[in-house]
C-alpha cells in the first residue's frame, strides 16, 4: 500500500549534532541539523523545530508544517552555536498544536535543557501521576514535556545528588523502559538515549571534515558527531558509525562521545525493534541492524513469491513503497518486472465534490496505469501493506480499465490486526480491514483475482536473515501483527 | 504626549466572566470575554488569548496580534462553556513570542488551571529560585508561568492540605505582595485576586439579563459576573459594581460571588494604586476609586492652569490623549478651547527612508494643524505626559509652519524620572528626557516659547480630590515621578 | 454621522510627482508618492498602487489593502525614477479585485502610459460602446481602462496626427466632460487633468528643497512638482500652490509645468465642485477654493445653530467627523462645548454573534460616553451627516444610559436623498433614511428629543461665504441633496 | 536528466470542457476542469486559472502557485456553469506576475471572450506591432493578450463581417501559423485550435456519463466534451477520442462538436510536432500520434542499447523520468534492471548556505543510492536528457561513494544544442553543456566511465516506429537538437 495513501502515521524523527574541537568557529551546526530534518521529513510532516546553543544562550525555532516552511534563511541565522537538536513530528493525538512542537525547552535549577524524542511511553499514566503529584503543572499531554519535567524533578532523598543528569536519565529509563529514542541537550552536552528494548531506532554518525567528504573515507579526526532516527539523515557528509544500542546512554561533548551506561531490559525480555520500520516507515537507504532497508524489502518480496506464487505475465508495484518487494518477487518468480503505474507527485489534497459523479477520481489522479505494461496482461501488483484497504480497490479498477485481464495482489507484509502503544498511530481495530475480511473475502471485496499476504514467519525470516542481532537473540516487535507486546499490554501502573 | 507616539507601554488587560444559574444554556460566555478584550485592547496589542470551560473540558485560543486578528468566527465556536478568562498583553521583555501568550494553562494533580495576570512580581527572582529549586522546569521567563507553577507546588509540610486553592493563593500573596491583578480559573470557579497594595486595577461587574439591558437598570438577578482590569470593558451589558479591594480574593462560581479573604499589606504600608493609570493608560470612561478617569484628567488640566498660567489666544491638545486636560485648562483659564491638530488614524508604521530629506515627515503625516485655529495665534498645547520628548519638537515646528506666533507647552503630569518595577515598561533613565533637561532647557530644546509640567502635589491633589480612598489613607504609587517605591526598590530576596 | 460608521464611500485619491532638473540624482520620488498616498488613505482603503519611471523603464507596484500593507521597504526599492503617479481606491462596484487596482498601465504604439483617476465618467456607456466598436477588448468595467484605451485609440482620420497626447486628452474631455481628476504618465511627462465642471478636486504643489523645508518659505527654485486630490497630501515638504482649474490640462516635465489648455464647459453650464467634499470626505486641513475645510465645517455649525437653535447644557460631536461643526455650533449658540463620546480606535470588524443578546454592542464598543459631560445634562450632539441612520439610534441610547436627560441631534448637512453618478457610492434611494422619514419622524425613530438638519441654502451659504469661486459664478454640485445634476441625469449617449 | 532538476521548463497546459444537453443541471463543470488542471500540473506550476460560464455570466478564478493553492472549496463554488476553460502556466519570461495569469478575459463588441493557450507565436513582434498600430493599448507582453486583442480587432474592410469568430480565428492562424494550442470561450461555445504545424499537442475527449464510467465503455451518448494538452488529463471519466489535427478548428457547443476548418501549412511544409514532448515533458501515460509516451521512451532505451552498448552488471535510471528508457535498455541489452537511486519527495527549495562545506548536499538530499544494487557493481545509469549538466556529476559521485566500481551514463535523447522559439524555455546556447563539451569530454567532466547520447536518427526512429503520422509524412520538430526550425528562424516580420 502506498505510503501516501495510508492511515499509518509515524510520530517523529530526532536529530542531534555537536561540533568537536575541530569544528570550524564560523560555522553554525544548525545547517547540518536542518539537512537532517529534511531527510527525516517522511517521519513527520506536522511540525518541526530546532534548538541550538553556543554553550551559553539557547536559540529556538519551531513551527507547524514542513521543514521547508518552518525554516528560512532569516530564522536560520539566529540558530547559532556548535551544538543542537532537532525534531520533526507527526502527532498521534488530535492536538496538532503549536504548543506541542518539539524540542521541548525549559529552564531548571541545574541549567536549561532541551528535549526531543520519538516514541511513546507505555507507562505514561503512572509517570504523569508521579510528576503531577510532586506539584508540577503540565501544560500539555505530550511525552516530551513529561520526560523533561521528570528529568528536572528532585528525586527521592539520597537517590541522586546534585545535577547528575546521567543519574536522572537512568532513573527515568528504569521507571519507563519502553518506547523511545531521546536527545537531551544541556548547555555543554547532548545525551542520546535509546530504550532498553531498542523499540525505536537511533543511530550514530561522525561528521566528516570537508576534505574527507571530497576525497573519500580517509580516517582523519571527526569534526563532530551526530545522532539520528535513521541513517538516511546522514547523507554523504556524515559517516554512519553504528546503531545506538538498546538501553544505551551516549554522552556527546566537545571532547567526543562516550557510552555512559547501557540499561538492561527487565529479566528475560528480548530486544524488540519495531518490525514495521522495515516494512513501511524507513527510507529504503536507511540501515538497521547492519542491513539496508531496501534489501530487506526485496527479501520480503522473494519470500512472498515462495509463499504465494501465481502465474502471470508481469510483476509491478504500487509506487514507490512497493518497488523493492516487487523487484524481489520478480527475481524469485522469474516473472518480468514492469512499471504498472506512475505517480503524479503534484497531487495533494483535492477539492473534488463528494458526489457519486466524481468519486474515486482521487486515485486515478494520483496513479496512472502504463498501458503498454498492463493491456492484455495478467499482472501481479505488490503493495507493502494493507491498512484500511481503501486505495487498493480503485487501483485494481484502474488496471482493469487499462486492459489487465487478471490482477493478483500480493502484500509484502502480514495482515495488520492490533493497535500499537509504542508510538505508531494505527487505526482502530474496526478500521483495520484485516480484522473484518480474510484474504479471500478481501480479494473479492476489492475486485482482485487473488490477494495474499506474507506470513509473519516469512517476514521475520526475511528481516532476520542478515540482521546483526544483539547476542543473536531473536528480537523484533511484531505486536501489530500478532498481538504479542514486548512488555505486555500497558495499563496504568503506579510507581 | 500622545499615547500612540510614546515609549510607555502597559503590560496587560485581564478579564474573567462566569454565568450563574440564570445563564442561558445555549450561550457561550466567550463572546462576553471577546468584547471585553476588544475594549481592553489599549492595554496591550502584542498578543491575546481566551480560555473557557464548560466545567469539564478547557478550550484555549491564543495568538500574536490584535484581538481582531487572533479571534475569528471559526475559532470562537470552539470556545465553549459558561465560564472563561481572557488576556491582552504588551510584553515588557523582548521575548514577544507565541509561548508567552496568556492565559497560561496547565494540568495539575488537583485539576487543570488557567491563569492570566496584569503586573509584575517585584520579588520575581526569589520566587523563581524557589520554584526551580523544587525541581520544576520553567519554559519561559514570564510571571504567569511562575505564578501558575508556584500555585501548583505542594507547599511545605502541614502548611496546606489537599487542593485548597484559596490557601495556595494566600500563600503566594504573602510571599509576593506586589504587583498584580490575577484571574485564576479552575474547572468550577474563578478566583479574582488583587495585590494587597492595590497597585494594579481590577473591578467587578454584574452581567445583566437581556431584559435589563434594554429596559434599563431594574434590579433583577444577575445572569453572571465579570471582572476586568478596567470598567470600560463592561460597556452597557455589564453593570459596574465596585473595585476589587486591595488584597481581596473573590471566588466566583455558578452560585455567585464571595470574598474569601482580604490579605493585609505589610505593617504600616499605605495602599499604592498606580497614579499613571489616571494620567495615561486608562480609557477616559473607566472608573477608579469612584471617579471617572476623564474627570480626573480634566481636573489635572484645571490644576495645571492654576500652577502654570500663560497668556494666549487658544488652548488645544495633542489628540486624543490630551483632550480632557485641555478642556480643564481652558475652563480654568478662560482661554477658549480649539482643535489645533487632527490625527490621521490610518497612519501606521511607515517606510520613509531615514534620510535628512524626509525626516520628521512621520509626525506631519500623523498630525495635521488646523490653520484657522493656529495661524496668527498664541497657542497653548496640552500634552498628557512627556517621556522621551521625541514627538513634541516636530509638533511645535508644525504649528509654527501653520502660523502660530507663540507655542506654549503645558504637560498635564509631572516629569517622568524613575523606572517602574511593577509592570510598566518605562524607558531607561537615560532615555527619559526629564532626567537630562529641566523644563526651561527642554522648552528651548523643542522650540517652545515655554514648557511647564504639573507638580507632583498638584497631580495627587487632582487625583485624590474626589477619590474614595481606602480608610481615607493617602495611597497612590508615584514611584516613576518621585522614586518612592511602595515596598522599597526590589532586590533578589530569598524566601 | 461618523465617517467610520457610514455607508458613504469615496472612490479614489490620486497623486503625481515629478522632479525637475534640481531633483537630486540619488533620490527616488516614490517616497514622496508613498507619503502622499498615506495622507490620502481616507479616500480609499481597498487598494493602492504606484507606477514610476526613470524615463525609460516603468516600475509598478499595486495591491489590495491599505497603503502600508501594499508597500514595504523591499518593493519600494524597485520603484525607481524621478517621476511617478499613485492611486488609492475604494471601488464603487462590487468587483473589488486585484485586476481593478490603479494606476492602469499599457504599452501603446506611441509608448507606454500609466493612468490613475478619481471620479466617474457620466457618459461611460457611450464611450465604452465606441471603444469596443473599434475592436478593442476591455478586461474590466473600470473607467481607468476605458480612459486609457480611449486615449490610445487612433482617432477618426485627420483629427489628430501622431502621438499628440494633448490632442487626445482634449478629445476625450470633449467627449466626456464630467467627472474626473486624472493623472496620465508617459515616459517623459505627466498630464494632470481636471474635468471642465471641476467636480472632483485636484491641486498643485511645489516640492521644496530640503533647505526650504527646514528654514521656512524662502523662494528658491522648486525641486519638483506634485498634484494631489487634496492638499493634505502635501504635508510640510510640498508647498500648496493652487487648485488645478476646472477643465485645465497641466503638462509636467523635468523642465517645469505649463498649462496646455483649459477646456470649456458646455455653453451656459456653471462649475460644479462636489459640495460633499466639504461636508464629509476631505481631511479638515485640506484647502478647496482658497479656504480650509475645517473652517467651512465650523461655519456650517454656526449656520446650524442659527437655523435650528435649542436650549441645552452642552454641545458635543460624534468624534471626530462632527468636531468642527460642533465647535462652530457652540460658539454661535454660547452653549459650552464638551466631549460627549470617545472613540476606541482599536475596534475593527467584530465577531459578535448576531443574537439579540449582544446586538448593538458594536456601537458601545466603538464609542464610550464621558459621564462627567453627559450625566444629568441636556446635550446637543452634532453629526456631519446622516445616511442610513443606523448608528445614531444606538449612540442616543448610550447617552441616555450615561444619564443624558435630553438628547438633541443637529446634523451639519441637509438630508441626503439622491444618488450620485459622479464617483460617490451613495446607497440606494431606499436605503437613504431621509427618503422615508422626515426629521420629526426620524427623531422619534432614533429616540432623540429633537433632530434637525442644516438647510441646503445654509450649507451653500457656509461653503461660499469665503470661497474664491471661478469668475464669482455660483457653482457647487448639490445633486445628492437636491437632485439637480450639473449635466442632467446621465443616460447612455452615443457619440 | 531528472525533470525536477532541470533547466527546461514548459510553458503551459490548457483544458476546455463543455456539457451537452445530457449534462446534469445541478453540476458545475468546473470540477472536471480542476481535475484536468491538477493532472496537467507538470506543464506549469507558476500560476493557474479557470473561467466558466453558464451562458450569460462569466466567472473567473486565477492566481499564482500550484492548482491546489489557487483553488479551494470556497472559490470553486463561484465557478458556475456548464462550460469553461482552464490553464496552468510556467512563464518563459521573467514577468511571473499575477497580471499574466491565464485565461485572459475581455469584453468585446461581439461579447465576452476568454482565451488560454500553450505555445509561443513565432512572429509575435509583427503581430504586436499591428495590434498597437490599430490604437490598442496592451497591458502585458503575453501572447494571450495579444491573441485576444488580435481576435477582437475589426479586420480590414470586407474581410470579415460581424462577429464571425471562425473567420477571425482563421485570419489569425494565417497571420501566425505557429506555435500554439488555443482554447477560446464565448458565451455559448468553445473553439479549440491547434497550429497548422501541430507543434503543440491538443487532444479531444468525451465526458462519459456516470453509468459508463462504472460499467465500462458502453457507447451511450456523451455527457460532454473536453480538450486538453495531454490525454493524461482525462483520467477515467473522459474517454480519449483523438488528437486535434494540425491546423484544425473545432467548435464545441451544447449541441456537440464539429470541425469548422483545417488550415493548411505553408506550401511544402511538413508537420512538426515537438519531439521533446515525447522525450521529456509529457506524462508517461499520455497518448500522442496513437502511441503511449511510456512505450516511446522504452523504445528510445532499446535504441540506445543498440547504438551505445556497454558491459555492466545493472541498469538503472535517474527516477522517475529515466525509468521507461532504463527498462527498455535493460530488455534490449539483457542486463538486469535495478533501482539505483530513490527520490526524497519532500525536498523542496533548501536553505543550505552556499559554502564549500555543504555544497552538493542538495543532490544527496534529493537522491539516495540503494546500496545493495550499487556496491561493487558496474552500473549503467539512464537519464532522459542532459541540459546544463549540473546534476549528473553529483549523482555519479553519490553512486561511487555507495561503492559503484564503474558508472556509465546513457542519455535517452540527443545532445540539446539550440534554442526553441516555440514555447519551450531552453537555456541559452552558452548554458547548454552539449555546446561546450562533446560526450567524451563531458564524461570526464562529470566523472563518468563513459557517457553517450542517443542519436537524432535513433530518436526519430523510436518515435516514428509506431506513430500514426499525418499522411505518413515525416514530421517532428527537432529544432533544439538539429537547428532545423519548421518555419525558419523567426524574425520580426511585418504583415
Amino acid at each position: 500500500m502506498s505510503k501516501n495513501a495510508t492511515g499509518l502515521t509515524h510520530e517523529c524523527g530526532v536529530f542531534g549534532a555537536i561540533g568537536t574541537e575541530f569544528w570550524p568557529d564560523n560555522v553554525d551546526i544548525s545547517q547540518i541539523i536542518l539537512i537532517g530534518l529534511e531527510a527525516l521529513q517522511h517521519r513527520g510532516q506536522e511540525s518541526s523545530g530546532i534548538v541550538t546553543t553556543n554553550g551559553t544562550t539557547f536559540h529556538t525555532q519551531k513551527g507547524m508544517g514542513l521543514v521547508r516552511n518552518v525554516f528560512n534563511s532569516e530564522n536560520m541565522k539566529k540558530l547559532q552555536g556548535f551544538m543542537g537538536i532537532g525534531h520533526t513530528r507527526y502527532s498521534t493525538s488530535a492536538a496538532s498544536d503549536q504548543v506541542n512542537c518539539q524540542p521541548f525547552f525549559v529552564h531548571s535549577i541545574h541549567g536549561s535543557l532541551a528535549v526531543a524524542h520519538n516514541g511513546e511511553l507505555v507507562n505514561k499514566d503512572g509517570l504523569r501521576k508521579m510528576v503531577l503529584g510532586r506539584g508540577v503543572g503540565l501544560s500539555t499531554h505530550s511525552d516530551s514535556e513529561l520526560i523533561t519535567q521528570a528529568l528536572c524533578l528532585n528525586p527521592p532523598e539520597g537517590e541522586i545528588n546534585g545535577p547528575n543528569w546521567p543519574g536522572r536519565i537512568k532513573h527515568l529509563m528504569q521507571l519507563s523502559p519502553l518506547s523511545y529514542s531521546i536527545v537531551i541537550m544541556l548547555k555543554d552536552r547532548i545525551y542520546a538515549v535509546r530504550d532498553p528494548y531498542g523499540n525505536r531506532p537511533l543511530c550514530l554518525g561522525k561528521i566528516l571534515p570537508v576534505s574527507d567528504r571530497v576525497n573519500g573515507f580517509s580516517d582523519t579526526q571527526a569534526e563532530g558527531w551526530a545522532v539520528a532516527s535513521e541513517s538516511c539523515a546522514f547523507l554523504t557528509h556524515i559517516r554512519y558509525v553504528r546503531e545506538v544500542y538498546p538501553g544505551e546512554i551516549i554522552e556527546m561533548t566537545k571532547g567526543g562521545i562516550k557510552t555512559i551506561d547501557i540499561i538492561d531490559r527487565p529479566e528475560g525480555k528480548a530486544p524488540a525493534f519495531c518490525i514495521f520500520e522495515y516494512v513501511y516507515f524507513a527510507r529504503p537507504n536507511s540501515i538497521f541492524e547492519g542491513q539496508e532497508v531496501y534489501s530487506v524489502r526485496a527479501q520480503c518480496g522473494r519470500q512472498l513469491a515462495i509463499e504465494q506464487p501465481v502465474l502471470a505475465d508481469i510483476v509491478g508495484s504500487v509506487p514507490e513503497s512497493g518497488n523493492a518487494a516487487a523487484h524481489g518477487f520478480a527475481k524469485q518468480s522469474n516473472i518480468p518486472f514492469g512499471e504498472l503505474l506512475t505517480k503524479n507527485t503534484y497531487v495533494g489534497r483535492s477539492f473534488i465534490q463528494p458526489t457519486n459523479r466524481l468519486r474515486q477520481l482521487n486515485v486515478s489522479l494520483k496513479f496512472s496505469p502504463i498501458g503498454v505494461n498492463v493491456a492484455g496482461k495478467r499482472v501481479i501488483l505488490i503493495d507493502d501493506s494493507i491498512v484500511r484497504g481503501n486505495t487498493i480497490g480503485p487501483i485494481i479498477k484502474l488496471l482493469r480499465k487499462a486492459g489487465a485481464i487478471e490482477v493478483h495482489i500480493r502484500v509484502a507484509s502480514p495482515p495488520l490486526q492490533h493497535p500499537c502503544y509504542m508510538g505508531i498511530n494505527i487505526p482502530t481495530k474496526e478500521e483495520l480491514i484485516a480484522n473484518s475480511l480474510d484474504s479471500t473475502d478481501l480479494a473479492s471485496h476489492v475486485g482482485a483475482d487473488s490477494l495474499e499476504y506474507l506470513s509473519v514467519d516469512g517476514l521475520v525470516k526475511a528481516v532476520q536473515r542478515n540482521a546483526k542481532l544483539e547476542n543473536n537473540k531473536v528480537g523484533h516487535c511484531t505486536a501489530c501483527l500478532t498481538g504479542d507486546y514486548p512488555d505486555g499490554i500497558p495499563s496504568n501502573k503506579d510507581w
